[in-house]
């Protein structure tokens, strides 16, 4: 077979195996550096790219393929013209380009050093991957060792193979693009800097799903390397089947929300809203309450919890159908418990703090970037615009009440007493009918319960429902015309109000 | 200036200006190809790349830079070692390296032929880029004209400035990765290929928002280049203030429904959820059927309609205070009625059919990927499971409600009656919630009124509600171990109830 590979790896499995097969076929082998040592010493015959080039290696092999008479043989078409002007400058055509690229992410997930990785961004071998990609319709580009069995089948098959080929070169350009992709982000990071006018982001795929949000739908699950951030994908998985794309998303949600939290808490979730969450001195006493604030749609549902569970824990879990629990850890003796039941996915994680960050929103034909919403409230700024000022263990039902409203859809209001969600109303086109749900599917007395709104009250007539059912304080962040009317109708229910200032829209 | 450096750009805009100051400043000049010819046109001092390699620039110019008199001369970095090698090599050092690439984007935007696309893929450019962008601690790359300016300042004060070299650095990688990401993301697209290890998509921007979901959130819109899907963001805004992160959010999610309906439709909506959907033998009764609908929710929301507006419609908009009206055409008159609110935005574009496309949804830390919900039933597999069977305006009022419920949040119930929606019960964390809110928060009448279901029932207490209202038929997936006691249900009510098999959950 008079053919020509160039062969040039940082990634060096399979390669050998690989090169044997192609000299077997008679296909001629140039190298560079590591790689043409190690194939030197595996017996293979090899031609160093240096004798190709007639030009060494430069600059601690910085240059070393960036030559004509390598990429010549690689961009030359195979016409009559840009044959003969290959023979005028004797240079051979190159037919197959085996290149991975210098460990670039591997670096930057083992040293902070800039230096070191800059050091690790491959030149020459994205010129080679591209240049051979460009050219797929007469260069094969082998950057993924996986196809290296395959490659061998087409060339004794002597298949022209149009369409594999084409996937090579997409392969190739899907990785040089990860690859930048990666080095962009990692510098942007690094060095805190804005957003540019394009934005490229990465992900590696981690899993295909059995399906998307609905059967018919087929799905995949990706994450991103350089995000720092407290993800359901980086939990351990010690039972049940693979989560679905709903699983995934829904304990996302469960997981975000739980981060506002230190104390130990409860959150769960039906449907990526939470329909349960609270706070007490230990975690079996957060999910009880967490339980007993909607115990029916907790129902196949995700409970979510800060503290290692333990087993008098696992046997109040197990009264019911919970699709996903998430703790930090758990006991053997816990585990075994909820392990008898079979169709339970238990994930083992820690939900530390969230870094600030960029997130992003799809909407069809683009993408919207913001700020995650790293605010709450800031008690120093808090204004009090009742008579009655709310008593400490007001602002801490309060706190609590806000940090779930941030995470439910808008218009949202949650009802809180004693650490504990007595009535969530989310995701409502108008603020009456968020504040009547929320309101209305309470198991307990009102009384005494604090309430958070997400965004301001247009009218006074949510105060007033609020009033009615003997509320005790409401939250807020104000801004309305008519913010006098409400506090008016605060203080003839003999309730307190403090405005925020700090909206919490979620759509 | 003892600097050497290389131009070769594809876009000129600017060159000759920015290459004349270089020139004046004592900075050599190299150059290729069409470049050459224009900064030696315009009288500038300048030397061919081909002179430096000592090579021609081969292979109708697929080989130019590709040498290591210019690799060399960008990689080495200022310490003796390297300086030593670049002497005894004859190499002169490149110390500003501007370039920017051939115009892919451009092409595919232009025509559908692959070998076309495939010419405009830069081989030596992004080598350039990349290569000087790796050593940018030495070396400053320079790829968008708009820093020409600062290059010249930089270079006239002779700072250091690590921070600028930086920024273009950044800013050098973010090309690269944009450029192949939508190379990778072009040559998948084309052949229909599926999803690889790596999922790398790219955007444009195109404005930076007064700021996100939140006050306090900053935020961007971007777009992407290939999506064929009808966009808020190809609208063309006719009147009003820029819109908001949450008005683009919203209008997508209205835009997305309104993609369901071929007849006159008006889709209203607040909060990214419909408050109002009828379809009318004309727009302006569409428009006030749903108006009709919920006439408090649609205040300060988002009005879309798929016909041109005319002033009657106009007028009747114009009753009440709407954030956006989205429709493909305007009447002047209806124009000018509209224009005389100052706060309203109009946006003028064609909705059609979306095009089938993977929809992500970001998660902390990763990225969920599925196919575009597509479909809505199949009538040719609808199992009639009660005695009663519906007529033919049922059939078509059931086929409506799928159409609106399958763009609410789960879980998700919609009432509709002659086309029009009488109640939406949208995000509940309980079916039955969404029943109760989709049964209470009609205007009229529910007699004769049908009712879509996201998602199967788990108990027969949903279809009795929905009998004991006067419902007269249901359409649901199906699929729940007591489906049998719904049907029981419905047939004691006397209700028709159809199964299609297909679930439309949306979280």
């Amino acid at each position: 077979m008079d053919l020509r590979a160039l062969i040039s790896v940082s990634d060096k499995s399979g390669v050998v195996e690989f090169a044997k097969k192609l000299s077997k076929l008679g296909v001629e082998i140039i190298s560079t550096g590591g790689t043409y040592n190690l194939l030197k010493e595996s017996g293979i015959d090899v031609l160093k790219v240096s004798n190709v080039t007639e030009h060494p290696e430069i600059l601690g092999g910085r240059v070393k393929t960036l030559h004509p008479k390598v990429h010549g043989g690689i961009l030359a078409k195979r016409t009559q013209e840009h044959l003969s002007e290959l023979n005028e400058h004797n240079i051979t055509p190159i037919d197959l380009v085996v290149v991975n690229l210098y460990p670039f992410k591997e670096t930057i997930l083992r040293t902070d050093d800039l230096d070191e990785a800059i050091e690790n961004i491959d030149i020459g071998g994205p010129t080679m991957i591209r240049a051979a990609a460009k050219n797929f319709k007469d260069v094969m580009i082998v950057c993924d060792p996986s196809d290296y069995t395959k490659v061998i089948e087409t060339l004794e098959n002597e298949e022209a193979n149009m369409d594999f080929r084409y996937d090579l070169a997409l392969k190739a350009f899907s990785h040089t693009a990860n690859y930048d992709a990666l080095i962009s982000e990692y510098l942007r990071k690094r060095a805190n800097k804005g957003l540019g006018d394009t934005y490229t982001k990465t992900f590696e795929k981690v899993d295909e799903l059995r399906y998307g949000e609905n059967p018919h739908q087929r799905a995949f699950v990706y994450k991103s390397v350089l995000d720092e951030n407290t993800s359901i994908l980086k939990g351990e998985q010690l039972h049940g089947k693979q989560l679905s794309y709903n699983n995934i998303n829904d304990a996302n949600g469960a997981i975000e929300l739980m981060c506002e939290f230190s104390e130990p808490t409860a959150v769960n979730v039906k449907h990526a809203n939470p329909c349960g969450v609270a706070t007490a001195s230990n975690v079996k006493e957060a999910y009880l309450k967490a339980y007993e604030a909607d115990p029916v749609s907790v129902f196949g549902g995700i409970v979510c919890l800060n503290r290692t569970v333990e087993s008098d824990l696992a046997k109040e879990l197990n009264k019911i159908f919970i699709e996903i629990v998430i703790a930090p850890d758990y006991t053997d003796e816990a585990l075994e418990i909820l392990k008898s039941k079979k169709n339970i996915r238990i994930i083992k994680m820690e939900i530390k703090e969230r870094s600030k960050t960029w997130t992003t929103k799809n909407i069809s034909g683009g993408i919207l970037v913001q700020d995650s919403n790293e605010e709450l409230w800031n008690k120093d700024t808090l204004k009090v615009v009742t008579e009655k000022q709310p008593n400490d263990s007001e602002m801490e039902d309060m706190e609590f009440a806000l940090k779930v409203v941030k995470h439910i859809t808008s218009n949202g209001i949650v009802v809180v007493k004693n650490k504990q969600t007595i009535g969530i109303g989310n995701g409502q086109v108008s603020r009456i009918w968020a504040m009547e749900n929320a309101l209305s599917r309470s198991n307990v007395d009102l009384k005494g319960s604090v309430i958070a709104s997400d965004a301001f009250f247009p009218f006074d007539d949510c105060v007033q429902m609020a009033g009615e059912k003997g509320i005790c304080a409401v939250v807020q962040p104000g801004g309305s015309m008519r913010d006098e009317d409400s506090v008016k109708m605060a203080d003839k229910y003999g309730m307190s109000m403090v405005l925020t200032g700090i909206r919490h829209f979620k759509h």
